[in-house]
This record gives structure tokens, sequence and C-alpha cells, in this order.
């Protein structure tokens, strides 16, 4: 027998996410399948703002967290996967998976030597979210001014490479000196510590005739300072809102809505999931880019699964530099 | 000699226009005029929230009063204007032009029997602003379902017409009850006194599906108490904002990049001048439209030109009903 861990949601999040909302179960799994089954173990998994954001919509008290994961086939009457394959499975936060339903199993890159964490990141639905955002949605041209908040993280980061990629000034705020210095190093044109610049005055240095795309991960406070600098028929993409995820009732701020009449700004909601159907290209297209040195990307890794909360909860206090996984 | 009379901006408005912003000159026009000169004398006279909105970018201390008017040749060198003939024109708040640049002349649409007064309104800006916004931007498809607020003002009492039409659900909010009951009149299918209902349980009533097309006059607490009703992938077209034009500061809600987010809506700001190469054609379907009998309009007219600021103070009131005019 397999003895499986799993955290639960023991309540729907209030405000900040704490340790008690979540709890760790163990299950018993039968070593041998059944016809067409696989069971696999963890090796890395994901930890992502959006569950937060979403989790009442996806899970309900007593469900196990959502998420992704990269497993290792130790069973298999498949023939599809053999014992020792590696392969993406969206069944949560759980070390070991019994897979009946193969719908949960999502096609891996080729990889070639890179990392098998990668399709969690930079070669998945980060960046993805990254590629198809920029690209199909806010199509910046060369010469156009790029601004990416949470510009450190696992999005931002690639965002403001492939800006750069496309002959775009970029932009970036990221909430760490450390994390600054590394927008440097991969290239953006301006980087800023949000707390420790006034960003009206970091805009108008940086981008004197406007921001042309405004790729949104953070929302609240800080787009209300952004919007008055982007330029006119500028686009906006709001892929995240990690400021405002954990607030207990609404918080407020000025209306936007003047500022986008003004600038006839297109303003768009984003979810990479309306891009299912390029998803395989999109990763095909980045780990080109990660293999030929074009695009950098980093990990923070926590060592642990039973630490996975924890991995969580640092999503919050802007703890981690590109994708947070943890390693099982 | 011509005494000509016109409205001068004493100084920029703060919080809600008042009558001492306004200043009432006079100026002596020459009776002759030279070659390639027309001097006309206002008819109709067009009053409109967008210059409270622009005011500070349109306009400076001492300037006169931006704005359209319908007006009557009285004096003309130049060959393609007749005296008595009745011309659109771009001059402001002022009785009598000596017109110079003829670019301040806008091309009047056919009118047959139809008023003179209606290309300052329904077969003019306001109603191109209807029609383009609707046709062009939210694009409705029948079965759809179409929110406008300000929806027995000039702009909004027209875009509710057409989305009928079209074969919309339409849903239009006002703020007195004479107006919603004229909405009925108009073929809306759900008109609500917003100053009298609970708008989340209106629109949770009227639109248990989601509105698909939300068309924003009004802006601030109304689009917050909307946005979480539109949906998902729905179309947000933002056209006015006169709950806030009149603020000292800021006003502040709740942020709605939240919500965006969450149903992947499209949010545009609107400017009917960047349709200008539309324009004639948009006249003409509307001049059609109206004399069909297809369109209906209403009219506020305040009688006498010294009472200008009166009319335009009083948008901001909710005191007039389809297009607010002065006839001088």
């Amino acid at each position: 027998m397999v003895t499986a861990k799993r955290w639960v949601l023991v309540k729907q999040f209030v405000g900040k996410p704490k340790e008690s909302d979540f709890c760790l179960e163990e299950e018993t799994l039968p070593d041998e399948v059944n016809d067409g089954e696989v069971l696999c173990e963890a090796i890395y998994l994901s930890v992502d703002p959006y569950v937060r954001f979403l989790s009442s919509v996806m899970m309900k008290p007593g469900d196990t967290l959502v998420g992704e994961q990269i497993a290792r086939v130790i069973n298999s009457k498949n023939p599809k996967y053999e014992v020792g394959d590696v392969i993406r499975l969206s069944s949560g936060w759980r070390t070991h998976t019994l897979v009946t339903d193969m719908s949960q199993i999502d096609v891996m890159p080729v990889l070639g030597d890179l990392p098998v964490s990668l399709p969690l990141g930079a070669a998945g639905v980060t960046g993805l979210t990254a590629l198809f955002g920029l690209n199909d949605k806010l199509k910046p041209v060369e010469g156009e001014t790029v601004l990416v908040n949470s510009a450190a993280g696992a999005v931002g980061s690639v965002v403001g490479q492939i800006a750069k990629m496309k002959g775009c000034t970029v932009i970036g705020f990221a909430g760490t000196d450390d994390k600054v210095q590394w927008l440097t190093e991969l290239g953006f044109d301006h980087a800023f510590n949000y707390k420790k610049v006034d960003v009206d005055e970091a805009l108008s240095m940086a981008a004197p005739n406007g921001v042309h795309c405004y790729f949104d991960n953070v929302g609240g406070y800080l787009s209300t300072q952004t919007l008055p600098h982007i330029h006119r028929n500028g686009r906006v993409l709001i892929v995240g809102s990690i400021s405002t995820y954990n607030d207990i009732g609404k918080s407020t701020g000025p209306y936007p809505f003047e500022d986008i009449l003004k600038k006839c700004m297109t303003v768009n909601g984003f979810s990479i999931y309306d891009m299912y159907p390029k998803w395989r290209d999109g990763e095909a297209q980045l780990v080109d880019w990660i293999q030929q040195g074009k695009l950098q990307h980093r990990e923070t890794i926590t060592e642990g699964f039973d630490l996975m909360p924890n991995a969580f909860m640092g999503l919050f206090e802007g703890t981690c530099t590109g994708k947070a996984l943890v390693k099982a």
C-alpha cells in the first residue's frame, strides 16, 4: 500500500491565508492499479496566487487544494505510460495520485536537457500567460513602452524579456532591491522597487510619453497610480490582482473610469484558459527560447511537501522570485 | 454693427459649475463681412456634459465656452453660403459669429421636414455616439442583454432604441419616474429609477444571466454596482462619467480590477471624435430612422441665451430629458 499525503482546505480563506486554513491528511492508495490506470508520485508541485483568487469558485471545505504537479509514474496499467515516466498532472496538493481520469494528465513539452520543473513555470502556464497575454492581447510593437508589475515573478519576468525581444522599452516594478537587480540583469530598461520610489515620479521619468502596454499582475493602488500614465489608446491587460486578493471586504481607491475614458484605453481581463488551443505551440516556443539562452528564468523552491501552505502564504509576502515551487 | 453676446469662462470649475464661473460679455461685430467670410446668428445652442469633463483641456479663463450651435447666415461673402442658410457651427456659446475659418462649419445632414435642432442631438454628435458606440464598439448581437445608464439622456435614449432594433433585451437606468416612464414607452424591456431601487437586486432580476454589453455614461458608484453583473467576456464602453465630473479630488470606491479579471471583460474608453470619417453616413442613418418613426427623440429646450449657464448646470441635476438645448 502507498500512503499519500494531501493538503485539504479546512475553510474558505478570510483575509490572508493562514496555517489553520490547511490540514494535512493521509490516505492509503493501493499498490496495484486497474487496467487503464496510472499511479504516480509528485516531484515538484506548483503554488499559485490564482488559488487564493478563485478559492471559493474552485474549492469547498474538505477539498484537496488545486494545482499542477510534475510526477513520476510508479505503477501503470495504461499503455501510454511506463513506470519512470515523468508527467504533468492537475491533481492538486498531493504526494501520490491514482490517475483514473486521463484528462488530468497534460502533455509535457519536449525538454531536452532542461529541468523537469519548467513545465510548471517558464515552459508552462505562467510562461504561456506572459507569452499570449503580451503577444495576443497587448500586441506591443517595436518602439512602444511596456510596463509590467510583479515583474520578478513567474509571469512578469517572462513578459519583460519577450517585450525586450520585440524591441520595446520595458519598465518593471518589483518589491525588493534584489528583484530589481535581477530585472536589470534581464535587460529591463527601467526597474523600480515600488516600495521605495514615488511611482508617479518613476513613471514620469521612465515613460515621459506614456505607457502603451500595461501588463498588470497587481491591481489595487499600484494600478491607480499607473493609469494616469497610460498613453492615449493604450492597452491594459489585467492578469492578476495580487494586492487585493486577501482583502476582507472590498478595498477602495479612486474610480479609474475617467482615466479609461480620457485616454480611450482598452482594458481586458485575461484568462490563460481561453488560449488553450495554442498552449502546445506556445510551450514549444518558450522551450526554444530557454534552450537558446534568450529567456532566463528563476525558481524559488521550497523543500518538503509538508511546507506547501508556507510556500503558498509566501506568495503574498513577496518572498519568492520567479516561479514558486515545492519539491516533494 | 451687430452686438454679439458670448459666455466666457471666468475660472476653471472647481466642483459643481456655479454662476460665478461664467461671465456674459458683449462684443461688436461689423455688419459687413470680407470676401470669404460669413456672419451668422445662433438659433439653437448645445450644452453638453463633456464641457465639464474636458474644461481644463479645452478652455482657459477668458475663453468662450465651447460647443456647437445651429445658426442662420445673416451676411455672406462666401459663395457656398447665402443669407438665410441654416448651418451647424462649432463657435461656442455666442449669439453671433463672424466665421473666417470655414472649418468651424460642419455639414448639415439632409433633414427634410425634421427640426433644425436635430443635428445637435439625435442626428448629431449625441446620436452618433450612441450609434457607433453600440454598433462599432459593443457590437451586441440578437438575444444579448444591453444595459445603458443615463438612459433618458441624449445618448442613452438612442442607445436603447438601437439595441431594441437589433433584437436585444434592453435595460435602462434613469433618475426620475417620468424618465423611466418614457423609457418604457420607447420599448426598453426593463427601466429603473436608480435612486429608488436596489441596483444589485434590479440587475439580478432583469439580467439573471448577466449583462453582455454595458454602455456607461455615468461611472462612479453606479458602475461599481453594475460590474459584478457583467457576463463572462462581456463588453463595457465608457462614454461618460457624469457622476464624478464635479468631484473635488477623486472620489473613491471598490477597485474594479478583480471584477474585470474574473469575468475576462473588455472595457473601452470611447471618443466619438475617433469615428469622424463615419459621421456623415451615421447621420444619414439616424435621420432615416427618425423619418421612419423608428427612432424617437426628446429635447429639453431652455429659452434664452442668457440662461445658458443654467441649462448647463442643470445637466448635473438631472433636470433634462433627451438632448439639452438653448434657444437663443
